[in-house]
């Protein structure tokens, strides 16, 4: 009767990382795409295309062992999905503009190159939203796969009375051959404003190099931040190499100043498809006021001072 | 060597909840029979009509993600069982008298209809008991099922010198054919007096409806609330149409005038044994200070004045 | 893909404990070996004699389904091993000198004979120290298995700037035959100065009887433990027998009269391979303001008195 699949990944680094004059070395949770987490799912055919599902994920931070957040709280859904008409999905999920930052990058959001270094308010975003990755009490509608490479999804988030907490969004993209663009939207009633994010970004794969490009805004009233990242992932050696560029430019009454530029580079060497060695070293300038870091065991940010870090770990998904 | 279950369900809906003058439209966790969780279990053959067994369930509430409680907070038991002679069963359970309230009501505990929304302190108790649905550090029996459709059970748990803690109890039925009827009984020492339950019930299967009937009576020193339910369920258009009324009548000093009366209608329809669609409408009526709300994501209740709440859902068992 | 193993044990008992004048009889987590715990490993053969692996596991209170600690704070772990080499392995495990605590002594270090109950500060440490029995963000190497009967272990730990984290320690044994013998040493930064561990201890099985010793001297600044073990364990009537001596002499300012000693004995009998039921009792002499008590459970520890308990329990392993 149970068809569970027990999935996930633990992923560990020994990172050295530096903000202004102060240093640390550690571990630290995540340098390989995804962050360490351990979740359970499944799916039951119901005949005729459809076909019911769950999936619970909870993050783990290994280094220590402790989860992050609520026990489930990386992903929490349902879900009823047709071949032909798409899927319903219900619980705690991804906002559909959490998957350009992840996916039009070559390091992922994590790590020391990670493109969600210099996002202001990640994971939670501006103000009091708490809908820059994920949101709660959501229903969310995803596009059948049988259109012709055209892929998305919609999602809409109760707020429960909790300010921030409401979320409408949607994603459109396409993927055919070695192109893959997708742009998304979405928007947070979050103290008396709203928080909109607005995102475009996209890959394609030359062979011998992929190249990555994103462009990110995020606002709150007068709250501003653009980010744009441009990337490449060059195969070498049994291997790849990767490479971004990040720049954020915030704006608003007295942030004017506080912009931040990532540079990234690292190297992924797979034992196997589910097992990768990698190391990855980044710097970060920060400007005026802001403090940007590289690692989540780094020492605290210093406003206007440069950060760096450089990690290396192994990944083993299961 | 290992023989693992990973077992549970998730069950998510969409709920519109009014108290008083107030209401919230979001998502409740549970509308199906059972609350949403995920357990691990196994049972090991000893031999001669003998088993080991453990299971450990976990609560979650996936609109969020997040768990409930301890984190095996649901069951945490170790068995010895015998075809023959019985279970003995250690850990935190369910106490005997629990059962009734959940079993005999078309919607159980959960849910805009479910049993348990006007009955007072739940799920632990009058005072300081927290006893009315689970003990921890109970030793409990179980009959045998060969009994010719007798069935029933004893608990005995320690307070490990907490108030309320402690409990014993037990539950005696009967079912054969059309018919399951049960009694149980519980006390718990809290502040000085017993927090005692009564409970009698059952069920009858005249196959074109199914007739539900259960009373339960709580008392602690002279705080008393006693509740009565009749439901039904009968088959239609492939799924299940659910009816209850329940009604509760509390007593005490400044309390006699807190009764309530809560009536629910609903359909269930099951898209395979596995996964099942449901929809739920329930009334409550609040008299002097009670204030019991059909949902926990309802607005906080208001005293002596009505509750309601909407609910469709989907219950996905794995 | 996924081949991911979900293992652990449930281990209930109830005990009958005393310290000084009060008693408590209850539940008490863990009496056979091991505590309890539910966990989730696996490992990827990647050709070559090397492999990869992944480790974490929940500590368990069954008696109330509580968690302890961290999520995976009994151990989380990635690791790369190579049947030649060793084997790799980071993240939060436990130290070097935890194992000669646990493996030399007839009782484990749980229950009411655990070899634990008389260890200053178990399991943490002295002053600030958190590494008596595991460590967070660490590097381990383990020796391969080919070295005829030798093995061995180091760890470095990194602090990430808390006191008391950084942990530095190796240890090394010989097994052959009916002979098995190691040596550990830890140290940690804790408080200004450091906690050093260093033990010794070994077992040899007669056949008829299986001897077990263990030494251990835990040190901080003038704060000295030194603790000394004697067992055995006993085939008896299918079952086993298992008794064991401890003392505890403890120096320093105002600590040297601080003494103990713990007698214990018990009878475990296997129903299988994976369940066993089993009994203890056991008894703490206490001498100037030490306090030490036989369990968890336990009414807290009066200075310089008795402590006593009793307790008979199963464990069942999955």
């Amino acid at each position: 009767q149970s068809s569970v699949t027990v999935f996930g990944s633990i992923d560990l680094n020994v990172t050295r990382s530096k903000a202004g004059s102060n240093s640390v070395t550690g571990m630290d949770q995540g340098g390989y795409l995804l962050p360490s987490r351990i979740g359970f799912r499944g799916t039951e055919d119901l005949g005729g295309g459809l076909s019911a599902g769950f999936w619970l994920e909870t993050a783990v931070l290994p280094d220590t062992g402790a989860s992050q957040g609520a026990l489930f709280g990386r992903r929490s859904t349902v879900s009823l999905a047709s071949k032909q008409y798409g899927e319903l999905r219900m619980g705690r999920d991804y906002t559909p503009i959490f998957w350009n930052v992840s996916h039009f990058t070559p390091f992922g959001t994590v790590g020391v190159g990670g493109s969600s270094n210099i996002i202001e308010g990640w994971p939670l975003g501006l103000g009091s939203a708490r809908t820059q990755s994920r949101a709660s009490n959501s229903v969310g509608y995803f596009l059948p796969r049988t259109l012709g490479g055209v892929y998305g999804q919609l999602m809409f988030a109760f707020d429960e009375d909790v300010d921030g907490a409401k979320h409408q969004g949607g994603r459109i993209g396409y993927e055919a051959g070695p192109l893959n663009i997708a742009a998304a939207y979405g928007t947070t009633p979050a103290g008396g404003s709203d928080f909109k994010t607005a995102t475009v970004g996209g890959t394609y794969d030359f062979g011998a190099l992929k190249a990555y490009v994103n462009y990110l805004q995020y606002k709150l009233a007068s709250d501003k931040q653009t980010n744009v990242l441009v990337g490449a992932a060059i195969p070498f050696g049994g291997g790849t190499i990767k490479a971004s560029i990040a720049r954020s430019d915030r704006s608003g009454p007295g942030l004017d100043a506080d912009d931040a530029r990532q540079v990234a580079i690292g190297y992924v060497y797979p034992l196997s498809k589910r097992t990768t060695l990698y190391t990855a070293y980044s710097h970060i300038t920060n400007d005026g006021n802001a403090a940007y870091v590289t690692a989540d065991s780094s020492p605290a940010g210093v406003p206007g001072e440069k950060s760096s870090g450089f990690q290396f770990g192994i990944n083993h998904a299961f």
